[in-house]
């Protein structure tokens, strides 16, 4: 589907004229910082962690709250909310004429560790345009929505990005349903227990196009000293879960020679794969982050790790290779151990290229708007790169203090935060004409 | 306190004389194996695990419903069971004189991957001996007491060996009672919760000597093909608790030289363990078995890390060797990796060595019975290492199939069962009188 072409974008005091291709406005549209940090600190405390950050994991409490209280804010704007089976989220202001929506959308779970900023700040800041629209009495052409998607972060759930996903017809939703969270309740359980399934169509019919305003989570805008990032793609990710089975025995009778030790292959991973990160260099990061030992007992011999492993890279290439030398290690380990392991994949996207004319509205808009602007690949997986494969898609960064994420400590100045919505409106007023 | 000089073993058949030092009885005592692996059976079918293993914690609800079946076992013996305030459990068997009683005893809890020998083998002999006692009408002229003794494990609070020490004074009531285990609640408030502790005195009056039969849990009786074992004395061991403050970040958005990433420093810890021990090789062991990871997830770098080492020797030298050359490996490892470490010690008991005539009498007594015996030290730590601070202590090993223990495979013949309470009965007729 081709993205609209860009035109040249309102400005603040500019007279918006009354034709077919442009939005028509009593006065021009214009983003309230304020009002979108309050909106950030309310969103915030549902799922606070005491320490500035927030506990909403997919489909918890915590998470159902969140949902009630943004889905609050665009019935305030007199929107229908409808939802689909996996709890994907839509509101859609009408334009002048029918036909799909120009969707700005990104997630509110976080993870176990969250910030106030990951997915929220896309969320609210779509609301935050809509909220800009009506206040100013803009009608654009084509219909304007706000979306956010089930299950991003993955970090409940696997795969990633799984709401997305679905909504683009990636995975079934029944498939979605079935799985299992790492506390033992499946997705569509949790979905039926809190009651936050819907019927909106599965796959959603593909929008016009899509915008995602993110914080960076890593440390390129700030070392750049830019103040907008237009993410010209995601890396490719790939997850795995290595189980390895050992002989718990107990660690002061059993001779060092005679261990089949799960910690210990768990231990050999967990360094491999920093190793392997650093020998692939470039843009190949590698983490195991999460790691259970069994019976984790100080003095017992493991007989059991389930460790979860995370490689990501730019390049889809690069990180085949890092599978395949993880894949060998693993295998000279198990025998060098005498210990089995059985391997599932969480998750696995390739790489994804934003299109070309979104990644020039995104610079161009920046520029336009008077903001610094540099072209950065994403560390992260985003929402938007599910929604690249149905529609011409793209993202906004603005960075990240320290290049800190999935930390409390998570923060982007608020200037910064009302500079990245300023873009994102002007960039939908493009696209929505 | 000197141990009794050992005096020749009552054999089967043999009479037995009605002087002032051995036992009187209306016929000899004897070991009933069925018997004993009737109620080393029904034991473990409390805290079932389902696969051949057993799990009662220290001061779980299956712990004391195990207490009260072995309680119920000494009551049917006609005797009175006491318990100090710590859960320490006795019952004395009077003999024709009074005083300090030879004392049999071991624990019943168990890690939570346990086996059904490890530890109630110990006590349910002692059980079997009195009863063998009782059956047979035999007198004997010291009183012979069964022992059981809480928190033996340390899988569940630290230290192990917890009640025993508290039995000979060696850690304060108080003290044991405020530890916190790994689930949350401390000792006192299981013991106050379950209505465990009792007024026996604490510590407790020493016995007049302490014998402990236990499986050996390591392999080495089964290389040697004997069948029993006299424990010369047990290992150093050193448990302490590393924790590691890092910082949770974007596992995908983390530059690798920007991490500073606590599941690393762990994972580095884990196989210096490994490298250490079998550098200093002999008797030198060291075990990580235990881990948690903080925030835990798949996309996290994690944030904090608290691992638990488990360093043993039957050298208090080496030992302190290998703790120093940790502190300086971990030290190392902070500084590379931006980390920084709180440690604290979890267990520390130096190696013990029981008393030679007691070790003399084990081995003779085995000898007598028609047994092959082999002197050995002890990996794990036991109660007898405890006692032996205030009497003459010591031990009887019966192999270990595999040398598997801290398992459900755990497994020793029971033919090899009943040759160990053979043993003991023996060895307590003796020390006894």
């Amino acid at each position: 589907m081709p993205v609209a072409v860009p035109a040249p974008t309102p400005q603040p005091g500019d007279a918006v004229g009354d034709g077919s291709a442009v939005a028509t406005s009593v006065r021009p549209p214009a983003i309230d910082v304020d009002r979108l940090l309050g909106r950030l600190d309310a969103l915030g405390r549902i799922g606070d962690t005491g320490d500035g950050g927030c506990c909403r994991l997919a489909l918890s409490d915590a998470d159902a709250a969140g949902r009630a209280h943004v889905g609050g804010l665009l019935r305030d704007l007199g929107l229908r909310v409808a939802s689909d089976g996996l709890g994907n989220t839509v509101a859609v202001r009408p334009g002048r004429e029918d036909g799909p929506p120009v969707l700005i959308g990104s997630h509110i779970d976080t993870v176990r560790t969250g910030g106030r900023y990951d997915g929220n700040l896309g969320v609210l800041a779509g609301v935050e345009v809509l909220t800009a629209l009506e206040e100013s009495g803009t009608t654009t052409r084509r219909p304007v929505g706000v979306a956010f998607f089930t299950n991003e972060e993955g970090a409940r759930f696997a795969p990633d990005m799984m709401g997305s996903l679905v909504f683009v017809g990636g995975m079934d939703l029944d498939q979605a349903r079935s799985v299992q969270g790492i506390d033992g309740p499946t997705v569509g359980q949790e979905l039926d227990r809190l009651g936050l399934g819907g019927d909106a169509p599965v796959p959603f019919p593909a929008p016009r196009a899509f915008l995602e305003l993110h914080i960076e989570q890593g440390p390129v805008l700030e070392g750049l000293g830019v103040q907008i990032g237009a993410v010209t793609g995601t890396q490719a990710i790939s997850w795995q879960e290595l189980v390895f089975h050992g002989v718990s025995n107990h660690a002061g009778t059993t001779p060092m020679a005679m261990r089949r030790d799960a910690a210990y292959a768990a231990a050999e991973l967990t360094t491999f794969v920093r190793r392997l990160a650093l020998e692939l260099g470039g843009h190949q990061v590698g983490t195991v982050g999460s790691s259970d030992l069994y019976p984790n007992l100080v003095n017992v011999v493991a007989g059991r790790a389930a460790c979860r492993v995370d490689l990501r890279n730019t390049d889809d290439d690069v990180l085949a290779e890092a599978e395949g030398r993880l894949v060998a290690f693993v295998a000279e380990l198990c025998r060098a151990e005498g210990v089995t392991v059985a391997a599932r994949t969480l998750a696995r996207f390739d790489a994804v290229s934003f299109d070309p004319a979104v990644v020039d509205l995104v610079e161009a808009t920046a520029v336009r708007c008077g903001y610094s602007c540099a072209r950065l690949p994403s560390g992260a997986g985003h929402d938007a790169q599910m929604l690249a494969r149905v529609c011409p898609a793209g993202m906004i960064f603005v960075p990240s203090s320290g290049g800190i994420s999935h930390n409390p400590a998570e923060h982007t100045d608020p200037a910064l935060l009302g500079a990245g919505a300023d873009v994102l409106l002007h960039a939908v007023l493009d696209l929505a004409g």
